[in-house]
């Protein structure tokens, strides 16, 4: 069971070596990145995108080309045709934004002919180590889905305790958040988590434990859940999936665990036939790193 | 300007001592609160509760409670209505809560008779110092005002901002969280958060400067604002006052802070004649005593 990013890099060494494929690759950030995966036996990369621009990129910052399969496709939205049909066709594991706007890319991954479309619930997956914390955390969805409902929250879950399980967290257990612990029929959120909470009991989402409405206090903090004479609950401060009850709650506390906690992350797209890496420009370097290491460990466990 | 709650301390020490109303004070935890406020020149107290158990617990706790007036009723409700009438007739400078439930003690806050009702929005401010800020953050609404629409987010503003003026912020900035930092009209929150900015350009809420939609790094790390290129904006990772979407967003995120983050924290309910104390039994020692200093200051300001 991978406790921490360090455990999902020795884990990944034990993988065969996977291969992405970057979707208009011209891109200082992805390129270091894309090195760093590389240079760690994370992963290898097919470069699909302007190849000059790919080579003056390395050239800047000395990054050695040799190794990598190149394919010149200027044009944006082609290059990303080409990149993610490589992924649809087994040619490489995951695929990868480059410099190319969100919205393109995403055309790309759910294009019917060439793109990574599954039957499943697209959603974003951002998985932490918090300094203290003894376990990795899973966050969804902080980025992708704004409003679900009931059952998009419980496609939300399977899609994230696939990822828990991929990472070796053999139950993951699910707090679906609110700002209280009780159903208050006032507040939707609560009313769907206790839904869900039984969807979980009767059968209809497997592999993990659900236990909500839960605050954060009493889903990460077993202190707090000792404190408020907690008892009677599948989890006391031992969540592993933070299920958030909309982008906006998400969002907001995943910048704050970024920007305040001392933290690592890495996050990926899934419900998709591979993983896709979108992470933004403002992430910073170890976060793109980590995510392929993510995507990798997700690929091989899609295999 | 007050930047740490070693500042806040400070400027308590320069105003006349304050006097707490204590709502049925038999609680060692707040007991024990209310002597370090009075240790460290913060604030004296007037006990309102069962005095035989208030005197069991002083005797465990070693408190000398010479220094303290107590008021003798056994009674729950009638302790609290006594405290409230204190403040309400001005014998005390804040109210706090003791071994009584939330509800019964908001009962007495808003009790037309002898409560500290006004007609503004009662709102919860919570204050957040936090490590490697140079600055008080302002947090609004995370434990009171589960889903406020456009004019009591407004309210929640004038509520907040308020404190802030008193802990010696001149103008603070105030962000309206999002997920997003531009209006997309399928997201409210961020539909009221240009409305907010643009009462706020209007004079229709003085005394600060709003800017929203605002994502939380933007809001809040001036690093992000700078890698996303954003120019164009009041607030570039220097906002003082975080006004949240809702509830969910708002409690999730405090408690985020509380748990992963190097910060100290105190908060109060607002909106009411004089400042109430609403800390509750999970909350730690030293949040109960920056709660009442950032009470007393409150205090102060309001005379």
């Amino acid at each position: 069971m991978s406790k921490s990013f360090d455990d999902l890099l020795a884990q990944v060494a034990k993988c065969p070596t996977k291969k992405i494929a970057v979707a208009c690759a011209q891109d200082d950030a992805v390129l270091e990145a894309v090195r760093a995966a590389k240079d760690r036996g994370i992963a290898d990369a097919v470069l699909v995108g302007d190849e000059a621009k790919i080579r003056t990129i390395a050239n800047v910052l000395k990054i050695d080309l040799s190794g990598y399969e190149i394919i010149n496709e200027p044009d944006m939205l082609e290059a990303a045709r080409t990149a993610v049909k490589l992924v649809h066709d087994g040619k490489a594991d995951m695929y990868m934004k480059g410099l190319i706007d969100t919205k393109s890319f995403l055309r790309s991954v759910l294009d019917k002919e060439v793109g990574l479309r599954t039957d499943k619930t697209l959603s974003h997956v951002c998985v932490f180590e918090v300094k203290g914390m003894n376990h990795l955390l899973f966050l969804s969805d902080v980025a992708f889905v704004p409003y679900p409902d009931l059952e998009t929250k419980a496609n939300i879950i399977r899609n994230t305790v696939e990822i828990a399980h991929a990472c070796g967290v053999a139950c993951p257990k699910v707090a679906p958040l609110a700002a209280v612990e009780v159903v208050n029929p006032k507040m939707e959120c609560t009313v769907d988590a206790a839904k869900l909470t039984e969807m979980n009991e009767n059968g209809e989402i497997t592999g993990c434990i659900i236990d909500g409405p839960l605050s954060l206090d009493l889903a990460i903090e077993p202190q707090a859940a000792f404190h408020k004479g907690t008892t009677d609950r599948k989890i006391v401060g031992d969540a592993d999936v933070l299920l958030f009850p909309d982008i906006q709650a998400g969002n907001i506390t995943y910048k704050c665990l970024v920007h305040t906690a001392d933290c690592k992350n890495g996050n990926i797209l899934t419900g998709t036939k591979a993983p896709v890496i979108l992470t933004s420009r403002s992430d910073e370097f170890e976060v793109k790193v980590n995510s392929i290491a993510l995507a990798a460990i997700v690929a091989e466990n899609l295999k």
